[in-house]
C-alpha cells in the first residue's frame, strides 16, 4: 500500500551520524565519527557487582513496573548530587529520570510548542536535537557562536523578530560540535535576556563534567530562580550510554507536564539500570570515577591537538577544547566538509561533516568534527595521519 | 514564572491508573488494580547468569551506545519466533525494538497522524494508548465492543464518516480492560474494510500467549499481505517489564519512518537487556517458560473467579477471560465505578474504575477491571471478600 506519513515527520532523514556510524561497524576503518565514551570509563566491576546483588535480593521489584517519575533513591540523589556540588535546583524544582538526555528534549518539545512555533539555539548545534525540535514542525532558528558562546546581540535582534518563540536551547559547556564554553557573562546575559522577552532556556549539560583544563563555570540553571531553565543531565558520558540513562531537572510543575508526556512515550525508564546507578551513586565514589575518565580523555585531547600539529598544519585548524568529546576543525583551504569526508572515509577514518550540525541545512561548511574519546592513542595517531594524506588530496 | 503549554499536552491528566498504583504503595492494600506480572514469572535465574557473562565478557559493547533499529540478533530471533510460530510478518516487514510496547503507540501516532486527524479504536480500551493518542490532538472515536470484538457495523459507519482516519487501533487478543477476543471472521471483515477505506490497523498485542483456555486465533498481522498492518508486540508480559523492551513488527517503508522518529525520541533502548533477551531465546526455552507463566495465571484467574461466584454473586457479573491479566467486572445494581473505587480503596482492595478506559471521557460506567496476575491467591480470596463488602456498602 501506499503510505502517508505526518506532515512533521515527513522531511526528516535519517541523521548523517548515525549514517557515518553504521559505516563505521567496518573494523578497518578508524571512527573520529562517533559521539561515545571509551569502553574503559565504564564502571563494570561496580555495575557487575551491583546487578549481581540485584538480581540476587531485589530481583521482584527491580524487573516489575515502575513509577514514570523514576526510581524515587535515584532521583534525590541526583538532585542532591547536582544541588550540593553545582548549586544546581531549588526547592522548587524536581527530577524526572529520563530514558537517556535526548528524551528531556523529546519531552520538554512536545510539552511546550506548537506547531509553527519557533526555538532558537546555537548553530552549529546537536544534530540529534535539532533533528528533535524539526519532528515537531518547529521553526528553528539559529545563532551564530563566538568562541565565548552565542552571539548575544544577534539573539536578541531574534528574540524580538521571530514570533511565538517557546524557548532557547544551549549546550553551554564543551558544546557539541564545537566544544566551547559558553562565559559566564554570557550565561549571566543569556538568562536576563530570556527573562526580558519571557521565553524558557533549555540547558543541555552532558559535557560539563569532563574538564581538562580551565576553570569550572557556573550552569545556567544555578543562576535561576524563576523556574525559567530546564536543565537536561545525563549518565552516558560518566557511566554508560548504552543504558539510557538521563534526568532533567526543572520546576515543579513542568515536571509534572513531562512526566505525563513521558508516561504516554515510554511509561518508565528501565527500572534495573535505575537501580543500578542509584546504588552506585550511594556506595562508590562517582567523583573519583570521573576523575579517572578525565585523566583518559585529556591524555587523548593532547595525542589527537598534537598530531594535528604535526600532519596537518596548514589543512586543519582547530581551538583545543577545554573539555568534553569532541574537537571542532575548520578546513583552511575551504572545501567542503562533504567532499572531504567523502575521500577520508574509504581511506579509513570517519569524521563528522560539519554542515550536519547547521540549522540551515542548505548552509555550506568546511569544517568537521572529531571525536577523540574512542579511538585509541595508535588509531589517533593513524587517523590523524589519514586526514592529512585527505586533505592534501583533496586541496582545491 | 507562568507557563504556557503545548495545546496538545494541557488537556492531559496523569492517568488514574498510576494515580493508583501510587496508592497502591501502601503495602496493606490488595492490589487488583495493576496490570503487573507476578514477580514469580520472572526468569531472574536465567536474566542473571546472562547478565553476569555480558558483564564479563562484553561490557564493552554492551554498555555502549548501540543502532536505533535495535540489537541485530535480537530483532532477528524476535523476526523469526513472530513467523515460525505465528506466521506473523513478511518478507517485506522488518522488526524495530522499542523502549517497551507504548513507544510503539507513540511512534506510530508521531509519524502517522496530524493533529486534528482521527484515530479509531474500541471502547473501552487501553487508557495508555488513548492518552497517547490524545497527546497528539487527535479526534479519539470508540467504537463498542461485543464479546466476540469490535461492532463492525458501527465501524463501518465512522470509516464513512469520520474524516482523515489515520488507522483503527485494536487489541485483539484478552483486551485490556475487558478481556476479550475478537474471533477470526471479525479479524478477516476488520482487515478488509480497513483495506475498503484505505487506512492502517494498529495492532496492539502483548497478552496473546497468555491464554489459558479455548483455541489460538492467528493475528489480523498474520492476514496481512499488503503493509497495512502495523504490529506491536511486546516482552513485558513474557520476561520482565521493568526492562522496558517492545518491538513493532512492520514494512520495511514503515520502520524507516518509526526509526527515524525514535531516533530523535530516545537514540536506542537499552542495550545490555536488549542483549539478555537476545541471548535468553537462543539458550533458554521461551515457550517453556510462557508455558509455566499460564499455568500460574489461570490458577489465579480461577481462584479469582471462583471467589467473585461465592462472594459477590448478585453484586458483580463477569465473563470469565480465556487469558490475559484482567478480569472485566460490571456492577450489577448501576453503581458508578468511582463511587465504588472510592469506597473499596480505603477497606484495603484497589480496582480500577472502568470510565478510565472510556474514549469519551464523560461516559457514564458501572464497571470496574481487576487485575489477577500480581496478588497471590490469599490476596485474590481476601480482596474479594472485600469486594463484596463494598458491593453491599455502595448498594443502591
Amino acid at each position: 500500500m501506499e503510505y502517508t506519513f505526518a506532515n512533521r515527520i515527513g522531511s526528516l532523514k535519517p541523521s548523517a551520524i548515525r549514517e557515518i556510524l553504521k559505516v563505521t561497524q567496518d573494523p578497518r576503518v578508524i571512527s573520529f565519527a562517533a559521539g561515545n565514551p571509551a569502553p574503559d570509563a565504564f564502571p563494570v566491576e561496580e555495575m557487575s557487582a551491583i546487578a549481581a546483588d540485584l538480581f540476587a535480593n531485589r530481583s521482584a521489584y527491580a524487573l516489575q513496573y515502575g513509577v514514570t517519575e523514576g526510581y524515587e533513591p535515584l532521583r534525590e540523589l541526583t538532585a542532591a548530587r547536582l544541588r550540593g556540588k553545582y548549586q544546581t535546583g531549588t526547592d522548587s524544582d524536581r527530577i524526572l529520570i529520563t530514558t537517556g538526555g535526548q528524551q528531556v528534549m523529546d519531552l520538554t518539545t512536545k510539552c511546550f510548542t506548537n506547531e509553527g512555533d519557533t526555538v532558537i539555539c546555537e548553530s552549529p548545534s546537536f544534530i540529534g536535537s535539532l533533528n528533535g525540535f524539526r519532528s515537531y514542525g518547529l521553526n528553528l532558528v539559529g545563532i551564530p557562536t563566538e568562541s565565548d558562546g552565542m552571539d548575544l546581540n544577534k539573539l536578541e535582534a531574534a528574540l524580538k523578530t521571530e514570533k511565538n518563540v517557546r524557548f532557547i536551547y544551549v549546550i553551554p559547556t564543551f558544546q557539541n560540535p564545537t566544544g566551547r564554553v559558553m562565559s559566564l557573562e554570557k550565561r549571566k546575559a543569556l538568562l536576563e535576556l530570556a527573562r526580558k522577552y519571557d521565553v524558557l532556556i533549555l540547558e543541555d549539560n552532558p559535557y560539563f563534567e569532563l574538564r581538562y583544563a580551565g576553570e569550572y563555570v557556573p550552569t545556567i540553571k544555578s543562576m535561576d530562580t524563576e523556574g525559567r531553565v530546564i536543565y537536561a543531565g545525563s549518565y552516558s558520558k560518566v557511566l554508560s550510554p548504552g543504558i539510557r540513562l538521563g534526568f532533567v531537572c526543572a520546576n515543579e510543575q513542568v515536571i509534572s507536564k513531562l512526566t505525563v508526556a513521558k508516561q504516554v512515550s515510554d511509561v518508565h525508564t528501565n527500572l534495573f539500570f535505575q537501580m543500578i546507578a542509584a546504588e552506585y551513586l550511594e556506595k562508590y565514589d562517582l567523583d573519583a570515577h570521573i576523575e579517572k575518565v578525565r585523566k583518559i580523555y585529556s591524555d587523548k585531547l593532547d595525542c589527537m591537538a598534537d598530531a594535528l600539529h604535526r600532519y596537518c598544519d596548514g589543512y586543519l585548524s582547530f581551538e583545543k577544547p577545554q573539555g568534553g568529546l569532541f574537537l571542532w576543525c575548520d578546513i583552511v583551504d575551504g572545501t567542503r566538509d562533504m567532499d572531504f569526508c567523502k575521500v577520508s572515509g574509504p581511506k579509513g577514518v570517519a569524521a563528522v561533516p560539519g554542515c550536519s550540525f547547521s540549522v540551515d541545512e542548505s548552509e555550506i561548511c568546511s569544517a568537521i568534527r572529531l571525536n577523540y574519546s574512542l579511538p585509541t592513542f595508535e588509531q589517533i595517531e593513524r587517523g590523524v595521519q589519514l586526514l592529512a594524506e585527505t586533505a592534501r588530496e583533496v586541496r582545491k
